[in-house]
């Protein structure tokens, strides 16, 4: 077996805890497109083990939890490990903590050893990023420049950091209600980028979308959208949500990340509970585009939409680089005794 | 609701690290079994969550994952958090390390933070012992002063532990092939009880025999036992495994802690599938049997079996109980960036 050793690389015995602030400086896009890249090949090749998220639902707490457990085998690396998380959208106003917060346990997966316990607060947005950026560089035009963001909240900002790693992006257009978040959105990024903010229509006419909303009534009509718009569809998590109308995933050609997932609760659960999509309006799953292309490349001259639910593979390929470019950082603790 | 509020009592904003020298300092048994019968009224009352173990299959490294999410709201308290835990038993040979390590991801139900991360290696062993009590302390004669135990292994200590809080032992027979296991089962508890080695019919002829062993094959037969034997039969946790004869289980009152579970990996997973025991042999689950016990007392007079496979919600439990012992033990820390 060609895979890294991950225990001959560090000590066996120590467990890394990981913060978040360790997370946000570890977790470079740079490595973290490439990785997620490679595990969506190996979740096509059949290398990957994920089984299905299980929920806790809580709801007198208008909350719930999700348990992500995964392996996965790439030509180059091994990981195995769980991540657990939770959804209660009353935390900003009622307890002043984020909405989403998950802890993600990195073990071995040849003896099973706890290698790291992290934060996957930011690990969850980054990686959801780099999905859009994986599917982006496969399925945008090669020259893409502008790209249009609709919801400027939390992960808006890891999708322009994580597109920004595939095309040449110069120009953002970011369109949102609400004028506080656009302030805050702009003056990330205006030092990088010519950032400005517009309609949905107008970020929706730009090379690449991402919409990251939580709407229920979809808000980008096929009329909006460039001749060969990219589209990723990243807000829709749940039962009832959409973001674009029918027509748009319809008209183009459609790539998911998992069918279980999107048609459960991803951008198209709606018109698939409501059959107004079926199974040939899927064209693939992004592991098949990854892996082996099905479109041969002309696909990119019309308009294409990724429909991302975000996947236990991509929260523990961002675990392996957190691990990886960690180092000395992080707080190593004896956290299992092994009698040694 | 009258459950105690978690996050009133310590800091929303860190998280506590826990390692398993705390957990072994801090997880009392005389709290633990009480708590363990809670978290099994709870299951019993439906007021408790345990979606079915997810488990990754590794058979290049002959090991797998099991993830285990539960969420728990007994009278006094509520929990939710997962196990994520491992099984290779070539850890001791190749790696020097344990067979079983688990790591424990405790949060707060209300907002979905993380309290505490801690290891559940330790922690597994003793809520295995809990259960095992919970069930003598419901089954066995009230004056049991005799325990059996068949294996000497690391699980056969919390055995001797949790038995001894809820019957007044004073006697232990304890049985291995391994002299050196022997020996330091011995060593481990001549200061407080009177240990004798002996054979498996001598263990199984004492008021309540616990087994803790991997075998394939039954060890212990009708006639080893005594006229009111109460048995905890801990070893089989998975296909294949039996450490009863059939026999031994058929003519029992039989106590399971879950159905799904029991069927699939317990002491009856043999005979259950040969056919050789139904749904009629099984004469109540746990939870029912602390709930309202369903056979009045008098089942104490014959022998009992009690098939244990170890729930998440034993796992939750201990953790709450760790979690609140610790008050300034543990190291805490900025796990997740909140922003205060």
């Amino acid at each position: 077996m060609s895979t890294t050793d991950d225990t001959t690389e560090r000590s066996t015995t120590r467990t890394t805890i990981v913060s978040s602030r360790d997370v946000e400086a570890h977790l470079d896009m740079g490595d973290l497109v490439p990785a997620v890249e490679a595990a969506f090949a190996a979740y096509e090749n059949g290398t990957a083990q994920m089984p299905p998220k299980s929920y806790v639902d809580l709801p007198q707490y208008d909350g719930d939890f999700r348990s992500m457990p995964a392996y996965l085998e790439t030509d180059d690396w091994q990981a195995a490990g769980i991540k657990w998380v939770n959804v209660h959208p009353d935390n900003p106003s009622q307890f002043d903590l984020p909405t989403v917060m998950g802890t993600l346990v990195y073990t071995d997966p040849r003896s099973g050893f706890p290698l790291a316990v992290m934060d996957a607060t930011t690990l969850t947005m980054k990686r959801t990023g780099a999905a859009a950026a994986v599917a982006t560089d496969h399925l945008a035009v090669p020259d893409a420049s502008t790209l249009g963001i609709v919801g400027a909240g939390v992960q808006s900002y890891s999708q322009l950091e994580a597109i920004a790693e595939v095309r040449p992006i110069d120009t953002v257009v970011v369109s949102d209600p609400d004028d506080d978040r656009l302030a805050r959105f702009v003056e990330a990024f205006e030092n990088d980028f010519d950032v400005r903010t517009g309609t949905v229509a107008e970020a929706a006419s730009c090379d690449v979308l991402s919409t990251v909303t939580p709407v229920e009534s979809p808000i980008v009509s096929v009329d909006d959208l460039g001749d060969h718009t990219h589209v990723n569809a990243m807000g829709a998590d749940a039962e009832g949500k959409q973001e674009l109308q029918t027509e748009v995933v319809r008209e183009a050609t459609l790539v998911i990340d998992d069918f279980e997932q999107t048609t459960h609760s991803g951008e198209i659960n709606v018109p698939w509970r409501t059959e107004r999509l079926d199974r040939r309006d899927i064209d693939a799953e992004l592991g098949e585009v990854v892996d082996h292309d099905p479109f041969g490349g002309d696909v990119r001259a019309g308009v294409t939409v990724f429909d991302s639910t975000g996947l236990a593979i991509q929260d523990l390929a961002a675990a392996r680089v957190v691990y990886h470019s960690l180092d000395d950082a992080g707080s190593d603790l004896e956290l299992v005794a092994t009698g040694r």
